[in-house]
């Protein structure tokens, strides 16, 4: 073990390194396709390399093709954190690679999994008592939520949400050979509960922080017009749901406390790596009816159910490690304090926008996002946008609102500061400028 | 980021020791259900804890619930090993935090999971030219798989499999509405092609190394009427798929090189930590019309298709950088060692049990598992089994063939050598002794 004890403090130091260093680099990636590809050899060794050799090519030819997710200047899509415990725990998990099938293959696994996602319920005021489990990502947790509202529901084939929903909402409706109906959304791009038709449906997809303008569906209504039709409600929450951490938030949540089955992404907004993603549900028969079986060479002595019987994939990863370090070493007042501060540099962003002359703020901000534009065309947009992120000082994404080409900025790094915000508004003006 | 480095140094050397004195620790977890939950408080902290913590909790709670899965003891389902390069590997996956949606959210990782699948595919003896991405497991990579055979031939609804498949083929065509219909074995668990009836058939599932014995399919018979029928091949090698690094076992992969698609999964015998399968197909422009649905908030200038487009999930983790890592530092070379100590254990063992009077070699053992029993009835070899695990000596598991209770054993971590395979046969020759 003397080599992995030397390979591991080289590999720790390359990780401290980097992350103290993120900042400073270009935060989308500079590269042409193929161009990586290309810098490799195009065939495996035949004889062993040592890892040292890894880490060369790691910063020789990686790290050029590489989008520093890490960056606290990165403001795309949804801003993630790779925190400190999170990327420890995750060498624990390697270490220990436990593979959860049974409980018996790893009771640590199952029942760590069970008390964290009781714990996170805790910490966003989700009710008591529901059954969660841990996927991948929220395309997989909305996919079998899905798949146990048909269930629940045979004969009914229809799946609505609104207009704003993630396109993994049609993904899973397309898999499961379930009619998507996309419900027209208000001004402010909630779905307009009134327009629901819930006569052939299986199951309501309610977004609370939709992908493009973080907008919030009117949950209440949509659960009374589900109850009403005894449809199954999904509530999206990947990115939002960590928001509900901070009580002064949670008037964005009501309702959700009566969904069907609930997804929330820690590896968004919480600090957990990639992939953590959330999944809790009121109606656990129903999953357990839908997915469990379990063949002869997995039969225990033991009556507890398994995990996996509640889900689509046999096998998992010890993510619940990674979930409980990082709510331990960061703490309810930790998690609060980082939300907190994200949502106040959103406003603070919003409010230098809403103040400039020539640009202009294009949604309701109830999180950490802030969706705006500038006076001008489409394609001057779209090519204010390519210029900011080809500087390399900041990343930036876009949508569509409304039928126009809207520039969005995503506060939620752990290490973003005042300053990363600020920037990235100078930036922005300075590239307008030169246009 | 002191505390980042002395954190990691002790996380570090929690897993070096672990790995150290892990083959001393009685290999299946001794605690009972809810032992685990109750030992750690209800709620969450709610101000910061260290990361020390952690450590301590691991130690002083989880370990006593961990089945060790990385015990050179480990002989039960498949034996895994999370390899040096590869444990390291998920430390540099956790600090970059890579997000794979799009080529330009992180061109290393899709550029370096296309090159190492091409590697991989080249070690295996793959044909050219197919297209390969990683998956969580076999569950995902079967899935989406039968849903492109789905796509492929619309309106026909049948999936043929051995009654040997592994159980995830069932859930698959359960999620995808299709029926299963299982076709006879052979006196050597084999798929009896001539049984096979195609007319309705959108796809067929052979399996290379089934989950109960390890039989081989007799794939190109399968090959041929499959391409009569026009219906989809997809091959189950997730297990095996490994031994074809070795020419000398390539004759085990007949016809796997016709297949529509095929798994293997590195996380089982090629040393890649959880979670980690690898799925190659020969019509990538099938999944990519099955999968494909890009939102506008996802599109980028660039014109390269994101892999994404290939499968169900839209976020990837970067687990390419460990498949990469331990295919450089082990080498073809490395590998093939390896894979060829496991089989000499394995027919070492089988050896044993042959001479043995009272015991029974019950199935044919292509690779590295031996199906067997001892004289007696199913329940005098289920209380044998229970005797030789509850001893913490030695895991094994069982399953069923031709109607009996079958034991198994497993060789396939890097770590077990002849001495350990040496001590699971004196423990259950002790305990039957003993009975």
């Amino acid at each position: 073990m003397s080599t992995f004890r030397e390979d591991g403090a080289a590999a720790l130091e390359w990780v401290a390194s980097y992350l103290e260093g993120v900042r400073e680099r270009p935060v989308l990636a500079r590269v042409e396709p193929g161009a990586i590809r290309a810098a490799l050899p195009s065939s495996p060794p035949d004889d062993p390399e040592p890892f040292a050799a890894v880490l060369e090519d790691l910063d020789a030819v990686l790290l050029p093709g590489t989008t520093h997710w890490q960056s606290p200047r990165f403001f795309a899509y949804f801003a993630t954190t790779g925190s400190e415990p999170s990327v420890l725990a995750e060498l624990l998990i390697a270490g220990l690679n436990q593979v959860g099938i049974l409980w018996r293959t790893s009771p640590a696994l199952q029942e760590l999994e069970e008390l964290t996602l009781d714990w996170l319920a805790q910490l966003l005021g989700l009710p008591a008592g529901l059954h969660g489990h841990i996927e991948d990502t929220a395309s997989t947790s909305t996919l079998v939520a899905l798949a146990a509202a048909r269930h629940a529901r045979p004969g009914r084939r229809v799946v609505l949400c609104s207009e704003h929903a993630h396109s993994s909402v049609e993904k899973a409706a397309r898999l499961l050979e379930l009619e998507l109906r996309k419900v027209p959304v208000d001004e402010a791009f909630r779905l307009r509960a009134e327009l629901l038709e819930l006569d052939e449906a299986c199951a309501v997809v309610a977004t609370i922080g939709t992908t493009s303008s973080t907008s919030v569906d009117p949950v209440p209504a949509i659960a009374d017009r589900c109850a009403e039709a005894g449809a199954w409600l999904h509530v999206d929450a990947a990115y939002a749901g960590a928001a509900a951490v901070c009580p002064e938030l949670r008037d964005r949540f009501a309702g959700w406390e009566r969904a069907d089955s609930v997804v929330v992404n820690p590896h968004k907004w919480l600090g957990v790596t990639m992939d953590c993603s959330t999944l809790w549900t009121r109606r656990p028969d129903v999953f357990r009816d839908a997915f469990s079986l379990v063949p002869e060479y997995l039969r225990a002595a033991e009556e507890v159910a398994s995990l996996s019987e509640y889900t689509q994939v046999l096998g998992r990863r010890f993510r619940a490690l990674k979930l409980w370090a990082v709510l331990r070493c960061l703490g309810r007042s930790g998690l609060q304090e980082r939300i907190r501060e994200h949502v106040r540099l959103a406003r603070l962003f919003e409010g230098w926008v809403r103040e400039e002359p020539g640009w202009e703020v294009v949604a309701p901000r109830p999180f950490s996002v802030v969706c705006f534009r500038r006076e001008g065309s489409d394609e001057e947009n779209e090519r204010l946008l390519e210029r900011v992120n080809a500087s390399g000082e900041v990343f930036l994404s876009h949508t569509r609102l409304g039928g126009r080409y809207v520039l969005r900025l995503a506060v939620g790094s752990f290490r973003t500061t005042e300053d990363d915000v600020r920037l990235a508004w100078d930036v922005l003006r300075r590239e307008a400028a030169h246009a």
